[in-house]
C-alpha cells in the first residue's frame, strides 16, 4: 500500500472539518452543528420516471452480491439459524449474534419463550440472568454449520473482545462475513496497562473473512476504519427502536447526517484507494420509506431489527429487544412488543397486506427508485432531498386521537 | 409554435435552480433545502378589507369557468355520478375515477357497502380483490352519459396507461375534462425495450378534451408539462390524509413549497407563451383555512378528497380511502373513518353548523378574501404569508388531553 | 394637527418594511418571514432584582388609570354587569359585548344556562338561533346604567356596523370606553356602491368617549389606526383558545411578533405626535407567564377571555365560547369547557390555590417584574427575551401520559 | 484582592454581549437570541474510546472532593438526614432545605405522610398551612448534628433572607457547605427604604463555610457572583420537573445555553483570578443522558431532584414537589407522583434494573465518558455536541400510543 495516500486524506479531513457548518451558538462557549434525522427529510421526484423492471436494488458486501439491500440485525429477537437461511434465500442477509442466546444455549427455544412471557419489571433481571451463561465455542461452530448446510450465508456478529477470543474458531469455520460491532467502535482505544488493546487493522488482517465494522457516525472514524481494512461500515448510534443510548448516555447523532458524513468518507476513500466500502445505515429504520431515505442520504444498504422482528418466523415471537449483550450493571436496550404481522417473505418481497410501509420492503425500494427515475443504489444516493419535518401539529394530534378512538 | 421559447425557459430553469435556497447542510456530502407545509404558515391581513359581496373566487380550467375553486378528487370514496352532478350544480367540479369501482362494476353499491363494513385487517385484501375486476369500456361511457344527462360536467381521471388504452372511447364520448393522474407524472419515462412509452405531448394532442395532468411538485416538471400541452396541473405528492407515499416510499414535498415552485413555472410560462395554466393544489387539505393558504401560495384551485368524503351523499359512506387504484403488491392508501357531517351543499356553500372549518368552504374562502382585502384568486396569490408553526407545545397537549376527557 | 407628520411616517413605514426579515424562501415565488408565538419565547433575568413592593403594573387607557393591566374580553361567557363591576373594583377592566346576549335579552340567565347545557352538536345551531334576536337600544342603556350605578367602569364593545348604528345611543349614555372590534379592522374598507363605508377617523371624532380599536397585527395598520384617532389598540388575530380563525380562514399571526411590530408603531407615533397609545395583547393568553411575555414583547396590557371565564362569577358557568357574534353562515368560535376554579378576586389578585399560573395574575406579573428587576410596564417592555420553544419531546409525552394515568 | 481585574472583566463582558448571536427578529422592535435545552442536543463520539476504569467523574466543591458529580436538591421530597448521610457515603452530596419540613417540625414524618396522601386539589392549601409553622434554630442545629454524627457531609440551603437570619447559628455549627438559593439570585437588589438589602459579598465573607449560590443563567450574573466570593454556582431557571416558573412568571432559559454561558464566565474568571468555581447544572435533569449533556455543555456537576425522589429512602415517599418554600400568595411548585423505583445506591451506583437511564447514574456518566474517550469532567466539557431535537413526530406518537395500549 502506498504511504502517500495517508497524507492526502489528512488534508481532506482537515478540509471536511472546516467545511462542516458548525455555526449555531449553543451558548457563549460553544458553536455547534445541526444534525438531521430521517423523520425530518423527504425525497423529491425529478424529471424522469422509470419502469419498475429497470430498477436494480442490489449491493455488494465483501464480494458477496445481494439482490436486497437489507441486512437483519444481529439481535436475538431478529435472527436465528432459520431466519438467516430464509433471508439468504430471499436475496437479503441475516446476521447471527455470536454472543447471544443461540451460542449460549443448545436449546434456545425455552429461553426465548421466557423472554416473551415475563412482565415488564422482570425483563431486565431475566436478561441479566440469561446472559450470565457463557458463550460456547462448539455452539458457534454448530450455528455456522447449520446455516451452511441449509444453503444460507453464515454471517456472525461480535464485540471486539469476542472477536479476539473466538478468532481462531471463526478462522476454522465456514463463516462468510464477520460483523465487528459495539455501541461505538473507535480506531484508537485507550486501555489499562497490561490489558490487550484492540487493533482493528490487525484484527482485519488476521480474520480470514471480510470484516464489517461499526457503529460509527463521523467522517474521520469512518475513514480510519476503512484504512484499517474493513469491508463495510455500519453507521448509526442512538436511533434504534429498542436502543436507549441517547437516554442513558446522552450519545447519538441523527441518522441522515451520520450517513451523509460517512458516505463522503467512503467516496473520498474510493477516489484515493480505488476500493469501494459499502455504508450500512443501522438504527431507527421502520418502514420502506425510511430505507429509501437512508439510501438517498448515501447508504448502500441498511441493517434493520424491529421490521424483521415482526415476521412470524422471527425468534422474538412478537417481541423485540435491544443490545446484543445486556450490561450487568447498565442495561441499555429495552423490550417492545412488535407483534407478528406476516411471513418474512411478505415483509421482504411482498405482496403487502398492510399499507403502512412495513410489508414488501424491496418493492417499496424499487417503486421509490422507479418513481424517482433512478436505476440503481448509486443513482439513488444522488436524488434530491428536502428538509420536510413531519412534525406533530395540533390538528394532527386531534385526528390521531380520534383515529385511536379517544375522541368525543 | 415558435421553437425559440424552448431555449429561453431552459435558461430560466437554470436561474431558478441557482436561485433555490439549497443552503442547509444535511451532512458533509449534501446541501439541501427546507420545504414548508401548509400547517407551518398563516396569512397576514393587510391595510385594506373588502365587502364579502365584492369577492370572486372563480377560476377557469380548460375554458370552463367554475364559481368555486374546488375540485373533488377522483377517488371512489369521494365522487360518483350523483356527487359529480351535485358538485357541478354547486359551481364546483367532481372527477370520477375512470379505473375505479364505478367503471368496474355495473352496480357499485354492494362493493362500497362491503368496503365500509370490513374490519381493519381485511381492508387491504378486500381492496386487492375488488380491483381485480377489469375496467369496462361500456361502463366508462355509461357514467359519462349519466352525468351529462343530469346536466353535470363530465370529468374523469385515469393513469397514463389507462389514458392510452381508452383514448378512443373517451374521444367518442361527451367527456368535458380529462385528468391524467399518477403518484408522480414525469415528462421523461424510461421503459423496457419494446414497451410503449408515454409521450404526454402526443397524448394531449390526441385527446379531444383538455388534459389536466399531475401530480408534480417541481418547477422543471411543471414547466415541461405545460410545454407538452396540458390545460391544468395538479400539484402535491405525499401530504394527503389517506396517502401513505411518504411512509412507504420516502417521497413527498411539503405542499406550500411545491405550490409556490410550480406557480412560478405557470407565471414564467404565461409570460413566454401567453397561455395561463391553472395550478391545482392537491393533497393534505382539510379545512377552509387550508384552501386559503394554498391559494395564497399560488394555487388557482384545490383538489380535495376527505372533506368531500364527509358529505352525506359521498359514495364512501363515512369512510375515505386513498389511491385511485391499489397496487396488488404494494398498496399505499389507507382507509380512515371520516363520518358524515352534512350535505354536500352545506360543505361547499354552507350554512355551516360546525365551527372547525369543514363546512361552507366557499364562504370561508370568500370571508378570508374579504378580510385580506383581495377581490379575486389572482390577488389572493399575492397576500403576505408568515411562517407560523402551529406546533404542539406541552401546554397544548395538556389542554387537548383534558378536552378529550383524559384529565386528572 | 400638522399635516407634515403624515409624510414622515410613510418614509418610516417604508424603512420598517425593508427592515423586516422577509428572508425565508417559502418556494421559488415567495420570500416570507418567520413569526413567533408566546409559547416559543421566555424571559431572561438580568443583573438586578427588586422588592415586590417596588413594582407597579398599572397602565392608562383613555385617561383612565388601572392598577391591573388586564382587560376581560367582550365575550358573553366572560363579562356581564356583575363581573364588569367586580373587575373595576379589583383595579382591572371588563368589557361588555354590546351585541351579545346581555343586550339582546332582558333576562339572559336562561339563555346562558341553555348554552352551558346543550350537547356539542347542538351548540352551533343554538348559538345561531340565540343571536337572531335583535340587539335592543334600551338594553344597551340599561346595562351601562347598571354598571355605573354599582360604581363600575362602563366599557362596551361593538363591531364597526354596530358602532355606526348605536353611536347616538352611546353618546347619550354614561359609557366610559368604547371598544371597536372585528376579527380584523382595517383603515381602508372597500364596500359595495351606495353602502356606507366605515371611516374610523370620523367614528373616533363623532364618539364622545375614547375609542379602542382592533384587532390588528401589523405596523402599518397600527400606525394608521393611531393616526385615525384611536385611544388604544387591540393586537392579535388567530391565537385565542375559543377562536378558530386560523383553521377556518387561514389567517393569523403569532402573538409575540404581532405585539412587537405594533408596539414599534406605538413608539414611532409617540415620537412624532407625542401621544402614547397603549397596545393591548389580545388572544391566546392563558397564564400569568403568558401575560408577562406579552408585556415583554411590548404590550401595555392584555385582554383575556378564558382565564376570566374560569371564575365562579363568570356568566359562562364553566364554559367559554368564541366570537362576540356568531356568523349565521360561517361560525368561527367554538365552545370549550373551562370549569370554575375560583373567585374573580382569586384569579386577579390571589391568593392562588392552583400552581399552574391561572390564579393571582397580578401577583404573577409583579413577581415576574420583581425577579426581572423592572419597576413598571415600560421597563418590562425592555427585558431580554430568548427563543426557547417548549416543544413537546418524546420524553415529555411519556411523562405527561403517565401523569394522566395512561401509563403502563 | 487587586482591583485591576475588575476593569478587565467589564471589557470581557462587553465583548461577550457583542459576541452573542442576538440575531433573530422577534418582531420589528426586538432582536433576540435562540437558546437550547438539553432535549435538543446529543453528544458525538470522537476517534478515541477509553476503558471504563480509566474514567474519573469526580469534582471538587469548596475544597471537598466528591467521586460522583451529583448533588441532591434541597427539597423536602428529596433530602432528609438519612438520605444526606447515604449520599455522602455513596460519594455524592445531599443538601437539606434549611427552611423546610425538617427544620419546622421535630417529627416531620406525619407531615410527609399527609403530603403524600392528600388529593390534587388539597395539595396547595395543605402546603401553605404546613409552611406557616416557623423554622426553628434548634432544629437546624439538630439536623446538622445528626448528619455529622452519622459521618455525612452537612450541606444546607437557604434563601438570602434565611441566610442573614440564621448566619450566626450556622457559623456556630459543624455545617460543611451552605447553598444560598432563590428562584433568581442577583448581585444588585433594589429594596424598599430602610429594609436590609442583601450584599452577597458581605454574606460570603461573614459565613465561615463555602457558599454556593444561585440560581443564575447569564454570563454577567455568574461573573459578578464569582467576584462576590461564592464557591460554586447553581445554573438553571425554569426547567425543573416540579417547577412552574415558566408558566407562572414567563421566566426561564433553556438549560444547555444557560450552562454554556455561565461556564464561559467560570473559565474567564479562572484565567483572571486563578480560582476555579464549579458550575452546577440544576433543573430538568431526569436521566443519566441528561447529566452527560449538562457536563458536555460545561457543567462540573449537576443538582437533581426528581431522580433522587424516586429512591425508596427519599422522604417524599414516591412523590416530589417543587420550591423549597411555597409562597402563601403565589405558589409555583407542583406535586408529581414519581414512584419508588429502587434504593439510593441502585440509582447512584447501580446495578440498574431499569433500562431508561434512571438507575446507575454514575455508571451512565462513566460509560458515556468511556465511549466518548474522555478521562475526566474537564475533558467531558469539550466533547462535540450536535443539535439533534428528539421532537415528536407523527409516527412516534403512533408508536407511543400503541405502547401505552391505546392502539387500534
Amino acid at each position: 500500500m502506498n504511504k502517500n495516500w495517508i497524507i492526502t486524506p489528512l488534508v481532506v479531513n482537515l478540509i471536511r472539518i472546516i467545511k462542516k457548518s458548525v455555526n449555531i451558538e449553543l451558548g457563549l462557549n460553544k458553536k455547534i452543528r445541526r444534525a438531521y434525522g430521517i423523520d425530518e427529510i423527504a425525497l423529491v421526484p425529478g424529471e424522469r420516471t422509470l419502469d419498475y423492471e429497470l430498477t436494480d436494488a442490489s449491493f455488494t458486501i465483501g464480494n458477496i452480491r445481494r439482490e436486497v439491500p437489507i441486512i437483519a440485525s444481529a439481535m436475538d429477537s431478529v435472527v436465528d439459524v432459520n431466519t438467516a437461511v430464509e433471508l439468504s434465500n430471499l436475496g437479503a442477509l441475516g446476521v447471527i449474534n455470536m454472543e447471544g442466546i443461540q451460542t449460549r444455549y443448545k436449546n434456545p427455544e425455552d429461553i426465548l419463550s421466557q423472554i416473551a412471557s415475563v412482565g415488564k419489571s422482570e425483563f431486565v433481571p431475566l436478561m441479566q440472568k440469561v446472559y450470565r451463561e457463557p458463550v460456547k465455542e462448539e455452539l458457534i461452530l454448530q450455528r455456522i454449520n447449520e446455516v451452511k448446510e441449509m444453503g444460507g450465508l453464515a454471517a456472525l456478529s461480535g464485540t471486539p473482545q469476542a472477536a479476539i477470543k473466538f478468532r481462531e474458531t471463526l478462522n476454522n469455520s465456514e463463516i462468510d462475513l464477520f460483523f465487528l460491532q459495539g455501541t461505538v467502535v473507535s480506531t484508537e482505544h485507550l486501555g489499562m496497562d497490561g490489558k490487550e488493546s484492540l487493533n482493528i487493522r490487525d484484527l482485519c488482517e488476521s480474520m480470514e473473512v471480510p470484516v464489517i465494522a461499526g457503529n460509527c457516525v463521523t467522517y474521520n472514524v469512518a475513514m480510519r476504519l476503512m484504512k484499517a481494512g474493513v469491508s463495510g461500515l455500519m453507521v448509526g448510534i442512538g436511533p434504534g427502536a429498542a436502543c436507549t443510548s441517547r437516554g442513558v448516555l446522552g450519545i447519538g447523532i441523527p441518522q441522515a447526517t451520520a450517513i451523509s458524513d460517512c458516505s463522503l468518507a467512503r467516496d473520498d476513500f474510493f477516489k484515493e484507494i480505488g476500493r469501494y466500502i459499502p455504508i450500512i445505515g443501522d438504527g431507527g429504520i421502520v418502514t420502506g420509506g425510511d430505507i429509501c431515505k437512508c439510501l438517498a442520504c448515501g447508504a448502500d444498504a441498511v441493517m434493520i431489527g424491529s421490521p424483521i422482528a415482526k415476521s412470524s418466523s422471527a425468534p422474538g415471537k412478537g417481541f423485540h429487544w435491544g443490545m446484543a449483550t445486556p450490561s450487568p450493571i447498565l442495561p441499555r436496550g429495552t423490550r417492545i412488543e412488535v407483534g407478528s404481522t406476516g411471513s418474512l417473505e411478505r415483509i421482504i418481497k411482498g405482496p403487502a397486506v398492510l399499507d403502512d410501509g412495513t410489508h414488501n420492503l424491496l418493492g417499496a425500494i424499487r417503486t421509490s427508485m422507479s418513481t424517482l427515475g433512478v436505476k440503481n443504489i448509486k443513482e439513488m444516493q444522488n436524488v434530491e432531498i428536502v428538509i420536510a419535518p413531519s412534525l406533530l401539529t395540533e390538528g394532527k394530534v386531534y385526528q390521531k386521537a380520534q383515529q385511536l378512538g379517544m375522541g368525543k
